[in-house]
C-alpha cells in the first residue's frame, strides 16, 4: 500500500496549533500508511516534525502568514496571502504534493482556498461543503454552506458527488438519494425544489424523491440535497436541539439524590449515544467537487476531531472518491450534451 | 367579558370528527367564555350540540361537502366546495359570526381558506404561518410552510405579524425580533437573508440581528422570521431530532433490569419533560395576516391538540392579535410610503 499525504494547516481554529498537532500525532499512530505535510510557523512545525510524535511521516512546510478565523474577505485573503498556512496546504494538494488537505481555521477562507487553488474538477458547477450525519444510518447532507443560493443543476451535482462520497466512506452500494423538501409528493416546494425534482427524477441515479426535515435522522436516504441555506441551517438546527436535550437531560439527572443514582447506572449507556450522535466522529466536512479533497474542520475541533478528519480523508482519497466525482460529472456531461443534442435535432 | 366564538371544522384531520368533538368539549370545559359554531354534517354536529359535552354553547352548522385530506387542488376545491365544512367555518370568521376557525384537514386548503374566504388584512403582502416552539423560552417562528419562495418584504411583514402574535399569546412586551441565517454577523446569507437584514435593520423595531440554526431553541428571540421553506424544514427537523433522542432514550432504558429500574425513578421527570417539549400545548399553527384568525391543527391533533388550539385561538381573539397586525401593518405602510416620499423629493 503506497502512503497518502494530508496537508495540514497547523494554525487553523481555536486551539490552534496544540489541537491541531495532537490530531496529527493521534492520527499518525492509527495509519501508518499515512504522512502529513505540516504547514505553519517554523518554530510550530519543525520541531513538531523532528519529534517522536511525528513517527518520521511529517514534512515540516514552513509559511510566514496566516489567514485570520474572522477575515471579512476571505477570498482577498486566499488571493493576497499566498504564503498563509492554509493557502500553502491547499497548493500543496494542487501541485499533488498532497492528496487532501484540512484546515480548521475560517471556513470561508477555506472553501475559497478549495476552490481557487485546488480548484474545481472540470464540468462542476458549484463545489458542495457535505457533511455525514448520525442517525438510524449515517447519511451525507449536501451542501451545508457553500452555496446560500442555488441553481437546480447545482443540486443535481451535489447528489452526484454525495453518492460518491458515500460509496468512498461509507461503503455504501448504489446510495439512494432523496431532496430535502416540504413535503414528501411529487410536485411540493419552492420554486428551486420543484424544479431541482424534474431534474433529479431524469437524472439522478436511484433518486426516491422527496423527504422531509423529520426523516433526516430516519435513515431514509443515504444521500439528501438541498441548497446550501437549508442545509447550513438544519445541520446547526440539529447541533442545537440535540446539545439542548442532553442539558435537559444532565439536569433531570441531577436533580435529587435518586435521580443522580439512577444516572449512574445509565453513564456507560449514555457514553455509548453520545458517541454515536458526535459529530466529531467523521471530524471534518468534505469541499466535493475540487481536484483534491478539502476538509473543513469545525473552528473548536478536539485533536480527536482533527485525528478523524485526517483519518476520514485519506480513507475517502484511497477510495478513489476524486476519480468517482469526475467520472459521475463526465457521464453526466455527456447524457446531458446528448440529450441536447437529441432535443436540437 | 364577552363570549368568543370559534368556528370549528368537525370534518378535518386523521381521527375526525371523533377527536375534534372531544377537543371541543374539553375546550368549553377549560373556558367558560367560549361558544363554539360547530361545522359539518348534520349526523355529527346536530346530536354534538344537544349532547351535555357542548353545555348550551355550540351552534350546529350544517354543511354537506368535504375538502379531502389529499386535495390535489386545494385552491379548486375551496373555491368549488362552497358547502364543504372548512370553507363554511371560514366564512364565519368573513361574516364576522366567530372571529376566527380552526381545522385539522389538508393544511394546504386551510391556508387558501383562510386567505381567499377569510380574507387579507389590507397591506398584507403575504399572510403568514406561525409555530409557537418550545426551548428555554417559546418562541415563535413564522414563516413554517405558507410560503416556499418570499420576497425580502414578506419577511419584514413576517416580523411585524410575528410580534403582534407574540405580545398577544405569550405577553411578551416589545418582542424582540430575528431573522434566520447561516451566520450570526452582518451581511451574511443567501441574496434573500441579505436584503431581508437591510430592511429589518430599518424598519424592524427591537430587531437583534442574525440568529443561526443552533440558536432556535436557546431563547436569543421572542420571534424568529425566515422564509416558508426553510421555516418547515426546521419545524419537522426539531420535530425529527426530538422524536429520534426519545426513541433513543427508550431503548437505553428498556435495555436492561437494572436500566429499567432507574427509568422508574426518572418517569415523573421525563413526562414533565416531554409535556415542555410537547408541540401539542400550543395545539394549532395560526395563520397571521387575514381579518380573522385561522388555525392550522396537525393532521393528527388529538383531543388535547384541538382544545388548546381552540383555547389558544380564543386567547389571541381576546388580546386583539388582529387589529395589532392591522395597526402594525398600516404603521409601516405609512411609514414606508413617508420615505418613499422623502426619496423622491
Amino acid at each position: 500500500m503506497n502512503f497518502t499525504t494530508i496537508a495540514v494547516d497547523a494554525l487553523g481554529g481555536d486551539f490552534a496549533p496544540s489541537a491541531v498537532l495532537d490530531g496529527v500525532a493521534l492520527a499518525l499512530q492509527r495509519d501508518a500508511h499515512l504522512r502529513v505535510a505540516l504547514c505553519g510557523p517554523a518554530d510550530v512545525v519543525e520541531p513538531f516534525a523532528a519529534s517522536a510524535s511525528a513517527q518520521g511521516r511529517v514534512n515540516a512546510v514552513v509559511t510566514t502568514e496566516e489567514i485570520a478565523m474572522d477575515e471579512s474577505d476571505p477570498a482577498r485573503a486566499v488571493r493576497n496571502k499566498k504564503d498563509a498556512s492554509m493557502v500553502v496546504a491547499a497548493r500543496l494538494v494542487k501541485e499533488g504534493v498532497a492528496q487532501g488537505f484540512i484546515s480548521a481555521g475560517s471556513t470561508a477562507a477555506c472553501l475559497v482556498a478549495g476552490t481557487l487553488v485546488v480548484g474545481r474538477i472540470r464540468g462542476v458547477q458549484r463545489p458542495t461543503l457535505a457533511v455525514v450525519l448520525p442517525g438510524k444510518r449515517p447519511v451525507v447532507l449536501a451542501d451545508t454552506g457553500a452555496n446560500a443560493d442555488c441553481k437546480p443543476e447545482y443540486l443535481l451535482q451535489f447528489a452526484q458527488m454525495g453518492r460518491a462520497y458515500s460509496s468512498s466512506i461509507l461503503g455504501v452500494e448504489n446510495p439512494s438519494v432523496a431532496l430535502l423538501n416540504i413535503g414528501s409528493e411529487e410536485g411540493k416546494g419552492s420554486e428551486l425544489a420543484k424544479e431541482a425534482q424534474i431534474l433529479m427524477r431524469e437524472q439522478t441515479a436511484n433518486f426516491i424523491g422527496n423527504v422531509e426535515g423529520r426523516d433526516i435522522l430516519e435513515g431514509k436516504a443515504d444521500v439528501i440535497v438541498t441548497d446550501g441555506f437549508t442545509g447550513n441551517v438544519v445541520l446547526k438546527t440539529l447541533e442545537g436541539s440535540l446539545s439542548f436535550l442532553l442539558g435537559k437531560l444532565k439536569s433531570i439527572f441531577m436533580s435529587t439524590p435518586i435521580t443522580k443514582l439512577a444516572a449512574l447506572t445509565l453513564k456507560g449507556k449514555f457514553r455509548e449515544l453520545k458517541l454515536e450522535l458526535d459529530p466529531e466522529q467523521y471530524g471534518a466536512a468534505p469541499l466535493l467537487g475540487t481536484k483534491g479533497l478539502c476538509l473543513v474542520a469545525h473552528g473548536s475541533s478536539s485533536p480527536e476531531a482533527i485525528a478523524n478528519g485526517i483519518l476520514v480523508g485519506a480513507k475517502a482519497v484511497r477510495n478513489d472518491v476524486i476519480e468517482k466525482i469526475t467520472i459521475a460529472i463526465q457521464q453526466h456531461s455527456i447524457a446531458a450534451s446528448t440529450q441536447t443534442k437529441e432535443q436540437a435535432e
